[in-house]
């Protein structure tokens, strides 16, 4: 694949699946696959895992990756056309992408939405012009509505756990939190699932909190959690704000963070997050720290998701 | 050579040009010249081009990069003599200055200048008693009053754009910001030329934004900007701030900004900024989007500067 | 050894300071101890020295080194077990050590103590819970009772330096400061002398600075700092704030920064700090600009002995 920001991108998600998995068996098996090639990690928002485990995935295929924190290096870039820049920010995307195109072979880059502008969120602009200012393969390390690479490593965690030949049953969780956040991971997630043949996927969250049917579509959207938690293979949890009233908190109770009790109806079910997390408000201590829990694993695989993707593009420069 | 701070630090410009341009075609020519070197980055102020540009020039050496943000990473130095350091900084240059020489074979470093006192800002406070209290060689990352990489960068692009027997033309023009700038770059840029046998260089800016005379004697100075531009093969467009009313912003004619019609008298001039730039400040879209603008490829010739520059002290070591 | 957190880790401390002095000698003679193995530097607290020492060490041995500055970078770490996370911090690191432990082979982790609670200080919970949640080995680059990297650095300093049979007189003493700072380094430093078979340790400070008995046992106390000095080989200055009247600065008078005429009675004694350091605060230029002064070579052993120690670790892996 050329560039990498959604699951459109990819061409055969489950060949890719099983290139990671191949990378978490023998990490180093394509160490000279990067050799003299650059990766560039441009933060925009602060990163721990998806920093991390991108950099180590680029260290396996013998690649450099280089971090830039946008905004806490100092830069301040502008996004829109025709602004006369006598404000806040420094420098153009149009002038900085094409500089970093030349010092860079693949770019990856994460942003946060303003969760203020749906359309201009929705429109996501940064990944879009640097796609357009640039000529090299553009990486998303989390945009603002989609966060691929989490995705993907979640595709990879409930491939390696479940075993069985039928089709899992995931459920995708709504959970409290005590402030706006993005849509990213679950829209993401929901199009992973919805485009992955092989497993059914139900969103249950309060009247309010439906994605964007652009994502949604194909999965079924269970309001009541109860019903929706029977029989689940797999109770992913997330707290996103709304889409409809954009960005807004439209509930805040706490009997949506599953409780031991809650988890009982499933088919054991194995519990996923994407981290970081609020402990005791998106997920209580007795959930986390339980057998259900499978949230290290799920983290661990990012590294796999990073080095498949950046293989994959590397081997088309 | 020892160190790389001014144009007066290179033995022939020509050569390391020369060496530059056979790194653009062979970056890893020689990536095992730095084996086993380390050369640290100490960044007092925010960076981007330098910073990423010389991170890979050292690799392509073969060299180890490692980074400190001085201020960011917590750390506020001393450089006055004598001080009782009751106050703000929690170091002095020297104590960590030759603890740093013994970390590392090769010391960059840039600082901005405070712009408010001339004599503190042009004794080059911090480059000078680096080199006193460390005995490894020092680069310039961009200092109070120059800018060398920079300015090294400028002179490989327009030697690989001017293919005619005859001298070009240079002009370099004071162009509007919405605050004040160093002189660095202009006064690099002027003392590279100056020095450059092979080209004319005429500086154009509004009375009263004269550069030291240190840097600019030897180039035609030209108030009439219009006439400056006749003819010219390079535009070579940059703010600063006033050198005589030392720091002071002393137009904010946005006339001074140069457009289509202006360059139209010109050569079919190539125009250049170091970047960042704040578009439609101190260059408008229809410019910079323009086949005028060679901008970008002067952006990538950082890393062939940074390359030859620091292979050239490697030699030395 | 497993961990690296005090010098009760340390199985032969002579035995490793002859490895850091060979490394000395041969930085790369391990260089392919560390393939493929990489190692975390978390830092909770800025930190120049220790980090860069500890990045060089590990790239000596070959190992990828990555640094994560934990506030910085946008992450609060939660530590107490049960919270309900609704304020400041954004992951606990109960859910971030593990992941942390999938990544690295290696975690090297700073923090500082708060200096208001003396228990909550002296239980070192975060160096706890991090070798509690997960399985990697844990290194301190500092934590909010001890500096072990810094004392092991010391120890060979001492070593190197120290060339007669007799045991030596090393002389810890307190020195004023303008804020109060941890006692860390003052308990390690004693900790580790005291542990040490070939070495006098004397202590010497105002009344009131009494360091927890844990770690100055053993050592001489001597309130008279004129008595304390006479004969001394070794005078290692630091402030630190009270261990009784928890984090209070008890005394500010400057008659404790020694002096050379302070110098003269003990047997030409090398006068060490640990850096950073206030000049004419802690210590006088006069001092720290004479012949006394080995405060650079100590600095410079902070590779060293990071070097040892993690190779000492990586062959246990």
């Amino acid at each position: 694949m050329k560039h990498f920001t959604s699951v459109h991108d990819v061409d055969d998600m489950n060949l890719l699946a099983a290139s990671a998995l191949q990378y978490k068996q023998s990490p180093f098996m394509d160490k000279s696959l990067g050799l003299h090639k650059r990766v560039g990690l441009l933060f925009m928002n602060p990163s721990m895992r998806t920093r991390i485990s991108t950099q180590i995935a680029a260290s396996n295929l013998g690649m450099e990756a280089i971090v830039f924190n946008v905004d806490k290096d100092g830069w301040k870039l502008e996004l829109e056309d025709g602004a006369v820049m006598d404000g806040s920010t420094v420098e153009h995307l149009k002038d900085a992408a094409p500089v970093l195109g030349m010092y860079f072979d693949i770019l990856c880059v994460r942003t946060f939405p303003g969760l203020t502008d749906r359309d201009e969120d929705y429109s996501e602009v940064l990944i879009s012009k640097l796609k357009e200012y640039t000529s090299v393969p553009v990486v998303s390390l989390e945009s603002s509505t989609l966060h691929p690479l989490q995705s993907f490593a979640d595709m990879l965690t409930i491939k390696e756990t479940f075993q069985e030949t039928r089709r899992p049953k995931i459920v995708l969780t709504w959970a409290p939190h005590i402030k706006p956040i993005p849509q990213c991971v679950a829209n993401s997630f929901a199009q992973w699932m919805n485009k992955w043949d092989d497993v059914d996927l139900v969103i249950t969250h309060p009247e309010g909190y439906e994605l964007a049917t652009d994502y949604s579509k194909g999965a079924v959207i269970e309001y009541d959690r109860a019903k929706a938690f029977e029989g689940a293979d797999y109770i992913y949890v997330k707290n996103w704000s709304s889409y409809g009233s954009y960005g807004q908190v439209l509930c805040t109770d706490n009997k949506w963070m599953p409780t031991l009790e809650d988890l009982k109806t499933t088919n054991n079910a194995r519990l996923m997050h994407c981290l970081p997390l609020r402990r005791n408000v998106e997920l209580s201590d007795e959930v986390l720290d339980s057998p259900y829990s499978i949230v290290t694993r799920q983290a661990g695989n990012r590294v796999w998701a990073a080095q498949a993707v950046l293989a994959d593009i590397l081997k088309t420069l």
